[in-house]
């Protein structure tokens, strides 16, 4: 029988029996045909590639993570997928679409239609991550307007619902509506949740919703409530800890979880890889690797619908890797529809496309120059200080803790500068209100000069973190000139940046030329103190009003847990 | 929190953990809100039921039945199943689809519009089961027609691809067709199969097309091959022994099959039992009684993408069985939406509905009266005995063999009353060609007397199968009278019938009624001789060219393997 490529002696995965076994494997027209495990067929092939007895996995399938959580366009992006084994991903393109609103993400979708790796989208459903009362967005994404996103084919799912505490209590919100729209036009979407810390009665209560999924991160108890009551779990590499593992074996829930990426950040996708590098780090704890791998291939695709592909068998799209050596991981080549777009012995440099974005996209940031009065914060009383809500970076989380501090004041206004704490300041960047919101941060941020970013997880306003005034009017202002991207300042010189040109938040650099400025950055918070362990994802979502505990937008202070903006003064 | 219903005290299944927990549960607007197995919540509910300590598990789901098959109408079959837990269907209603095209699967659809199991379909894809060069049936469903069907909201996936043989070598076919129109525009649509004995690159080149789920009764290594190149296994009670529970148990399978009905007749339904039944033999040849509830309610309604059902998890469909005794599994009540639809205390006798089929329905067998001349089989040799092709029919099986046997010859006919044979004749009932096939039976079958049929899968014409021409003439002349049905006859006499009046396949009688009458006509027909442990399925399969190896139709003898008609004189 005349086939495409016949793949001889390998060991390839069973997803079902969850074992490797020795085949030979023919492919046609893209997909698998038979796998030959008597090795008896005598197949009339196009092309015949040697196995060498090498294991043979289906490609990796991330179906919860941002492209743009790497700051990079999905071009490059998706050639460095190809190296760590990536053929599929679910991206959610809610930081676009907070920009640009449909245009950021259309703009995604075609920026990517030369690409072979498969990228479906969920819906953004979060845009704003909570309401016009507490942020403002470039765009905002109503149910009629996740109503056209849906009707594109690339969109297959609902991107995290985030606002999770008032779903729960107000179903006349846009999502909620656009959910009941899901449930009835579109029954086998998945429903993507963002819910930390939700428990019991109230978690109960968003699932009663319809959603269903979750891969935020979890206390033991957490996680034991999302899988006992059926939420899909999935497992990003920070949650991966033995006493989570363990449980999963000993329940046998392979079936109900996945490995997913969430976000990965330019430098750490060039230096520890992708999907493959939450496997191995779930193997280190003590999962079985053919289990692992069934949690990235199987049960993402299922998860998904996506039924054409995450395991090798007759009918299935021809996606796979080669890796000799099962406990290094390390992927040799990497097929996409039978044909082969990575192989390690012949490593090709990315290649920037053609493509580029609407105009408008590469100048976002519409914040005049800023002066030091801008900074200024005035004060009611007479007193010499003033009780002040402060926000506690710790370490190790991207959540924060609200302190209530006693602050110096001078001539009416705060006097930060000669306090222990940062200030941060949210200038509004889409030309709309020219909001700025202000806060004061301590713990594990920066200790000197300043750091300004529209990369601000979700508004992507131009957020300004600092510990003079000085410092952060030249951070601010450098950014507004290269209109968007991230600097560190110290005494008044810029000491390094990462331009993000593409609506203030992507580069189209290379991984090995932005993970170079990316890691660069990382180091420069570090010598300004931030003693985080991801001092940039820590930064950029000070500003994200749905990941607790006290935040600040444009808006100013956001009580997460309580939904509402709050007083810089007590 | 205001509630519809309190569930106090029950050990509710847990499909996740695949255990049993105690719990209250609570349900709000027919789906569950809360499971607290903490038991702290107070609700302000409605109405509370104590759940006496009581076992709680999801209603059953059958994915792969006919209701043909039981020769009732939706109304009493409903009624019967609520009694065995089943609260779920995708019924796939070929055989009416045989008789009355499509408008007969909107008939079934209509019939049932006021009873509470839900009930989807699956679009019968083989109608005729193999080709109008084989067989006549009353409507022939093509691409378009399959199409049109599909719009139907109730409908769900592809039901089973029959033609197996073909299929897999010649992609013109209308089936080929409608599948590749399936996968690009219902990917989630689930594609049934019937592929008994396929094996090897024959199987994979039927999984190549898309067919991903087969029912059909096999040998362990056929079952092994489906599990391990992906194909979903529905297993039927009669595939269920203990080799075959083994290797699910050891290859941990359990989230890759699902128990199924298929065909249930009315006397196993009322003596017996339904998906219930299957699950009870499942566990006697070793399957854990979690497992099984597993493989009736959470794979069945994931394999279906009914993704709101077949766990007792927030947001689900209220639809549970209560049990006292997990041992026993008798079914105590029975909940839809919360509601309650059977009590084993005060259980409800059926009551017809007001519902009535389209009168050609009742008057759908259109052969003029049969006569002696009609069954003679002229014979163009001069020699005394001719070689004829002979239908073996085998106990414990629906399948046949051919045998080769001399037949004696007399005045120029086959003389098969002066031999050990019966005749067996299908006469077409549509009024379209008044074709007659002729066939040759021994074996297990009848050795006296005669019966005929308007139930005779899958075309359902009128078949006589008889010792004499004399009995098969009275009996065939009554089923003509009476339009539709099953009768047997001794010396001339008429022994036993059970009238199927809608489209000469269906009674409207209840499961009480329509069971004895099948029950008598059981008996009746091992009385003839009929040596089969189901001669009422043995008989009414002889007449289906997909099941091996020789059966008959109105066009002759067919050699199912080779898929052609054969001549009886060889």
């Amino acid at each position: 029988m005349k086939i495409d490529l016949l793949i001889k002696d390998v060991k390839i995965y069973n997803s079902y029996l969850k074992k490797f076994r020795e085949a030979n494997v023919a492919i046609l027209n893209k997909k698998i045909l038979h796998i030959d495990i008597k090795k008896e067929i005598e197949f009339d092939a196009e092309e015949i590639i040697d196995g060498k007895n090498q294991y043979m996995i289906p490609g990796l399938i991330d179906i919860h993570m941002h492209i743009e959580s790497s700051m990079m366009t999905p071009a490059p992006f998706c050639h460095q997928l190809a190296k760590n084994g990536v053929t599929t991903i679910v991206a959610e393109p809610h930081e676009i679409a907070n920009v640009f609103g449909a245009r950021g993400i259309y703009a995604m979708i075609e920026a990517e239609s030369n690409i072979d790796t498969s990228i479906f989208y969920g819906i953004p459903s979060s845009v704003p991550s909570t309401s016009e009362e507490l942020e403002t967005t470039g765009a905002i994404i109503d149910c009629e307007g996740m109503k056209k996103i849906a009707e594109n084919p690339k969109v297959i799912c609902i991107g995290e619902v985030m606002n999770y505490r008032k779903v729960i209590v107000d179903d006349t919100l846009e999502i909620c509506k656009f959910i009941e729209y899901v449930k009835k036009e579109k029954p086998t979407y998945a429903i993507e949740g963002h819910c930390p810390k939700l428990l019991d009665l109230e978690l109960s209560k968003f699932l009663y919703l319809g959603i269903n999924g979750d891969h935020t991160e979890h206390t033991m108890e957490e996680f034991k409530q999302r899988f006992e009551n059926g939420m899909f779990v999935e497992i990003q590499a920070k949650s991966i800890e033995k006493e989570l593992i363990d449980y999963i074996k000993e329940n046998n829930l392979y079936e109900h979880f996945s490995f997913v990426t969430d976000d990965v950040m330019a430098d750490t996708f060039l230096n520890e890889g992708h999907l493959n590098a939450v496997m191995k780090k779930a193997v280190r704890e003590g999962l079985k690797i053919e289990d692992a791998i069934y949690s990235a291939t199987f049960t993402p695709a299922r998860r998904m619908h996506l039924l054409d592909r995450g395991v090798l068998a007759p009918g299935k799209k021809a996606d796979f890797l080669f890796i000799e050596d099962l406990e290094k991981f390390e992927i040799k080549n990497t097929f996409i529809d039978g044909k082969e777009v990575y192989n390690y012995l012949e490593e090709k440099k990315y290649i920037p496309t053609s493509y580029k974005f609407p105009e408008d996209f590469y100048k976002s940031v519409h914040v005049k120059n800023i002066k030091n009065e801008d900074l200024k914060i005035s004060v009611q009383s007479k007193e010499k200080e003033v009780m002040c809500r402060i926000i506690e970076v710790n370490d190790g989380s991207t959540r924060t803790k609200e302190l209530i501090r006693a602050v110096p004041v001078k001539d009416g206004f705060l006097d930060w500068e000669n306090s222990e704490y940062c200030l941060i300041a949210v200038f509004e960047r889409y030309g709309k209100n020219g909001n700025i919101g202000f806060g004061l941060v301590t713990g594990d941020s920066i200790k000197e000069g300043a750091t300004a970013t529209t990369y601000a997880h979700d508004h992507h306003n131009l957020m300004i973190i600092g510990k003079t005034v000085k410092d952060m009017v030249t951070a601010a202002n450098r950014i507004i000139e290269i209109q968007g991207g991230i600097c560190t300042v110290k005494d008044g010189n810029i000491l390094n940046e990462v331009k993000l040109p593409v609506a203030g938040i992507l580069s189209e650099k290379s991984v090995e030329e932005l993970g170079k400025e990316v890691e660069e950055l990382r180091n420069a918070m570090k010598n300004l103190g931030y003693k985080h362990y991801n001092p940039i994802m820590s930064l950029c979502t000070l500003s994200l009003p749905v990941s607790p505990e006290l935040k600040i937008t444009d808006k100013g202070l956001i009580d997460v847990t309580e939904s509402k903006v709050v007083d810089i003064i007590v």
